[in-house]
């Protein structure tokens, strides 16, 4: 087994590394790899109509126990129902409305991550330098480069490959998994593909009190070693139901979520995180086909480093 | 020409009621025309892999000038690239971090109205009480009710059909513009579409400096006379480029946006305001197709009573 | 021992009911009893030049872990000295800035209770309609009705004088125990006054790791038992280190929070919670003077019905 | 008359610079020319007992139009009186409540600059390094440093020594126009004193309908000429009723608020601005007395570079 140091990390780095392999001025990442044949065929992919919301519920009762200083997400009403009877409201002919508003860290649930998300030794994607993300924003490399996506999708169902219920805190899925996973669930995955990871764990949490330790605690999710599995594929996009995609505790002693630098500064793949993939893997296992249209567009935030999403699986 | 009149519009919330027609506990309204057979059919219409974002750029910039008390979404960065190159980031191994947060009306930009979005005389859609909307959000029609969207698009572009660049605020589009615009495109609307009607006041007002007068000031829109269209052809989802839809100043004078009655109370029409259309009706100009597949999810929000949507229009 | 009940409750509701007391449009309620001779009387008592904060900071480390739908105060800088000095801000001759938001629940640290914070079957202060305060704020007894707020301010510090550290939570402070405490203190309490009443929970708590079970949990406090002293010494205003003055559990089986009934609905008391009293008290103990100038002014926020304070106690 | 130079500037920043002069580590800048006796002092203004708030109000309504970034204060209900009455809230024996929340520019109305809140050439207050103000906020020179200010405060009312309702826009304060002011109004200013300079700008604005141009734009104000007086002087704090203190356009061309180099980066100066002066303004005239008492605390919020604050005047 491959040993797992800072040494392989950055070898990873440097050879999976694909700043100008677009042009110096590409913004898109792996999103290159989807084109319209792409899109096209992924569309060829839906046959019984059924659409599936990755999303969990943007509220309160989400994932944030205080990890990143993040709190969930806060709804309020800014007009309701019931200043409407009551009169409280001052429109003619019995017209009423209601309005609301919402304040939310925007990685803080089922969310994208933009490619100015991570930088490593000051620098970002495509080599671009750390500081044109300031308090004004990502001058370069945000989500809003990113407003469209759609392409084909496909999920591999990792607990269900190894026959239990989920994955467990600290266990790592390897390339070696991910190549069982596919040939589990007759799936191939290539160039422009978006890749869903599920480990189970949130199915899990899920049926827990609350969400303790989940956010930025010990979790299953990718072993660094499956770095060269996402670049040899040359996969569009990856999303995870963890909240960090990789395994936790981190495999380099000492590191922090080794991975990201990797696929997201220097690969510049497209990583979702905390999407919710349990109706959608139990579907999959019913009619046992893993595959689909994915349209997951992020909100258009000029400057945004993440956004949430509501991504769509339609089969 | 049929006088526009309170009673004219009490017998269209009459006539075009849908409350118990799809079930007692229906919060879906016309999304109940989208069968999966028609979510297939629209996938069929991709066919050159094309995708169009029809989101405004939720930012500082939007149209939001103070009316109904909103304004537009506030982006703040809570980690930064200049932080990380400074060393005010604490992280191992040359890692660095952005992270953001945005506080919006969920309104104030490219949106959905949520079937809780409006109340005649203390009733919402299907009947339910308008009191079910307290400071707790949306009890019943919440957004989370319509998490998946998906159908076939049809864009009738109304100043292409009528030869001129743009609408002027207070041109009203009636049910003879709507046929004439399908005719003209070569479309057919029929259950469970989703038409995107374009008046070019947003392509207008983006020339200008600002956006004084956009939000609740006269507009180009829909009549009230159109409702009778809008309900025959069983439409799912209505959009359009101006923040109301409706024509504006209103037609019945005294009234506030009457059309919003019939739609959203009565016939539970799923409402879409300050889309952006002008790229996709280029396109849909240059290669005559007006029609493509429209994934449009809002945001999983429960309680809510609109969500910013970033919809793909794909053909 | 009185038996604390309902009918004791609705006694005290109806005893001290102020409500036209000080006129029909009344919204200041007890600080009617701060007249301009009581103001110059508290500055009076300045004699050291010694000034206490009594304001817990305001952020993320507050007390608030989610009663009430409450989070901690959101702290968000929208410009900085990195950026300044990494070239991101656009200003001449060297000139940088630093600016940043808040975002806060009104009540969610050390605050003032507005007349509008607590209803009654269907009333609040000074008879005025619960209905008056909508989504649009507080039209009558918010809290720009009490911009100044500026009398003689005396602690009684209850754990000094049982000789403990703290009281427990469910621990009940009586009339007696006032009267005991203004003996033990050399102090009167009088018109006009404000009373800061102290348990010592906050001190305790600020021993502990966080802040669980603060907010809505169990608590020492006011017993219902001291509604008539708190009337009939004719106080201007009570506040206490506890999040809601009153002892917790509640002690009429099934309420919640019944004093304030009493305090706020009937005698328009005017209550401040969560203040942090232990180095004013510390201070107190040394020197044996117990009474101040107390200048509190809450935040002029038209229709709010709470604030944020940082009660200046000068010696 | 002396020419208004960079040059000027610089001697200015370099003659007046208290950087080390209470110490390495101060915080406080020109507050620590406030001692216990100074207090004590301005308690014995107290005469009349008479309390003028000093804050405008915060809200939607405020002076903010998109400078900087800012916009005005966002207050929202989460619980209100319609919902009590309706039934919408769940509580016991007839008990309601209303709370709410507020989102704020801490410099957007009535407000006071942190020492953090200015840079020169990556330096603040003290010769701290900028860079210790990152998005976690300032970890130096922050606003809860300050929060027990109280000390003498001093009126001085130009438009009236002038004979004027109003200073104009571009209309500079002297060093001349501050000791004629003195004279004119029988008071003088010393050591530890807080100075409010009433321009009648805010009084002109609010007759206006909006405050199109307010922040930001072109105001009277002082000239950077009055930087020896205030440094002199040794006056605690500065308070002024215009956005930026400084008079607009700033008197070296191409420079941007040159005083606030002076005053807060060089002096340590605590700058008020946006106060609301005219009604303490009005009866200081009617009773001929321009010294008070002013307690003025800003909220304890950790590391925030300035505060809202609702200053007490009590004469």
């Amino acid at each position: 087994m491959t040993e797992i140091t800072v040494e392989l990390l950055e070898s990873y780095c440097s050879n999976y590394r694909n700043w100008g392999r677009w042009g110096e001025d590409d913004q898109l990442g792996t999103l290159n790899h989807v084109t319209p044949a792409k899109v096209a065929e992924s569309a060829g992919l839906v046959r019984q109509g059924k659409v599936f919301s990755l999303q969990l519920p943007l509220d309160g009762s989400g994932p944030q126990t205080g990890a990143f200083g993040r709190v969930n997400a806060i709804h309020q009403m800014v007009a309701t129902g019931t200043d409407h009877v009551e009169g409280a409201q001052d429109w003619p002919m019995g017209w009423g409305v209601a309005d609301d508003t919402l304040f939310l860290f925007l990685q803080g649930g089922t969310q994208w991550d933009a490619l100015a998300h991570i930088f490593h030794n000051g620098k970002m994607y495509n080599g671009y330098d750390a500081r044109l993300v300031s308090s004004q924003g990502a001058a370069l490399n945000g989500i809003e480069n990113h407003k469209a996506i759609v392409s084909k999708g496909v999920l591999l169902d990792i607990p269900r490959l190894l026959g239990k219920d989920y994955l467990d805190p600290g266990e790592a899925i390897t390339a070696e998994h991910l190549d069982a996973a596919c040939e589990f669930h007759n799936v191939e995955v290539g160039t422009g593909d978006m890749v869903l990871i599920r480990t189970g764990d949130m199915a899990r949490r899920r049926g827990l009190p609350g969400w303790d330790g989940y956010s930025a605690g010990d979790s299953p999710g990718l072993s660094l070693l499956s770095a060269p599995w996402l670049a040899e594929r040359e996969i569009a996009a990856l999303a995870t139901d963890t909240w960090g995609a990789e395994v936790r505790p981190n495999e380099i002693p000492g590191s922090f979520q080794p991975l990201h630098l990797v696929m997201i500064v220097n690969m510049g793949l497209f990583v979702g995180e905390i999407w919710y993939l349990d109706e959608l893997a139990d579907d999959c296992a019913d009619d046992g086909i893993y595959e689909f249209q994915l349209v997951a567009p992020p909100l258009n935030i000029p400057g945004a480093v993440g956004s949430p999403v509501n991504p769509q699986a339609i089969k």
